[in-house]
């Protein structure tokens, strides 16, 4: 999926919302579990309950890969179940990977080539060639992690050389040498609040891929106050929220309203914002 | 595996190796490809050709995952098989993970608790709550990414602050608060050299798992020089040179004179440093 296509489903649906699937097999509905594959059925349901509310998913791999062989049996056959039936979504695989360049080019292979992933979420520490096997791919985007939504993300993040300039500012300028904003995109954590503002600075083209609004307790508002371009810019991600809902057999029903939620006050400020 | 246990085994074998089993399927001989699993049948050839003469084993889950949910059964059938033959190998998923708190209690519980694997490469961008979920397994590894061996690590791991501490420096002491050299293990590409007198300056007793030797160009003798500590403290990995030494039905006997030639070189470096 290209830019401009992201943008014309964000304006058709009136939304940016990108539902994660960080599906935990200790938290789904009991009555799921003497399914086949439990994982999948939980998945799938809430798919087929949102799918009308959101213009993407992003199936986080950790829940996946902690099952082993079955998780990734579950991974696979929702991410054919969303190209097959919702073909107007795009994929996130939320895999943070980032190796050397012959290992890398081994994840773009998984993911691009094996699976027809959109995009995959990476991280910037290896630099350059741990990132660029991933920009080979047409229509294919790389997610880097700029300024994460967690507590950690002060650890390292905000070190700042002699120049001030803090390391996820020279992450946002160096990647920028290697693709333009049609094949990259950023992850900035919705905790960071004002933050944006020096973000839209430097990337003022891009996507931001932006968790941490719901659980983690970042404002949609306020993503949207700093964050928003002229193409929206933003894919703002909840999972939990939406996915934990309610655990009894009205999970899905619940699902959908809780992205409802989100669905109209995203329409809302689009309007606000004149791209509706 | 616990610090002591592993250095008694280096000790034992004189041997700091770990064999990297990067195992391609489009790089294994052509006389496997007609097996039910070719990946494992080649990593279980190379690891009995091999086991004498390593401490450690480290498949990288890209080359795994890139085969989906195959690849996925054949390093699981690699791990088990590793654990039931050779239970004195310290066994490291080369995964490179990181991310928020909830989800890397996933990958911990995927890798140590799944699986028993002793120890798991991280990426430090996200901070401490991206790593600490993997401490509360005793006698498991983190293993931080510090300085890698690639052309990349110039991107971001070099930038220093006002003071003149660089990167991988401020991670190599602000992950020291996390966990002890009990828990805690960095990578160091054998590419940096000289670099490692600094690293030791700032980490003396942890061990530093190092790839890069062989095909990536780093000299062992310079990583020895620099980075050998009195508990030996190096784990230096080969990959390529070993199990791709030979594609034709010798390879695994090929793959062990390439192990023999590091481990004899190993062997002496460890007299000459009176730890043998």
């Amino acid at each position: 999926m290209n830019k401009k296509q992201l943008f014309e489903n964000i304006c058709r649906k009136g939304s940016f919302l990108c539902v994660g699937l960080d599906t935990d097999i200790e938290k789904i509905p009991q009555h799921l579990k003497d399914q086949e594959d439990p994982i999948f059925a939980f998945n799938k349901a809430i798919i087929d309950a949102t799918a009308d509310l959101c213009v993407a998913y992003k199936p986080n791999l950790a829940f996946y890969e902690s099952l082993g062989v079955a998780g990734w049996i579950a991974f696979e056959k929702t991410v054919r179940y969303i190209k097959e039936n919702y073909p107007d979504q795009f994929i996130i695989a939320d895999a943070k990977r980032g190796d050397i360049g012959n290992t890398s080019e081994m994840y773009a292979r998984s993911f691009f080539d094996h699976l027809d992933i959109d995009s995959v979420t990476v991280a910037p520490y290896m630099g350059e060639d741990s990132v660029k096997p991933f920009l080979i791919y047409p229509e294919k985007w790389v997610i880097v992690l700029a300024l994460t939504s967690n507590k950690g993300s002060k650890d390292f993040q905000f070190m700042s050389d002699e120049s001030g300039e803090r390391l996820f500012e020279k992450v946002l300028k160096t990647t920028q040498n290697w693709a333009t904003d049609d094949q990259m995109m950023y992850v900035v954590g919705a905790t960071q609040g004002e933050m944006f503002a020096d973000i839209r600075k430097v990337a003022p083209n891009h996507f931001l891929l932006v968790p941490g609004v719901g659980a983690q307790g970042g404002s949609l508002q306020d993503v949207v106050k700093y964050g928003m371009n002229s193409e929206c810019g933003l894919l703002v991600n909840s999972s939990r929220q939406i996915i934990y809902a309610d655990s009894t057999e009205g999970f899905a029903q619940a699902a959908r309203q809780e992205a409802e939620k989100l669905q109209l006050e995203m329409s809302s400020l689009l309007k606000d914002y004149k791209l509706l």
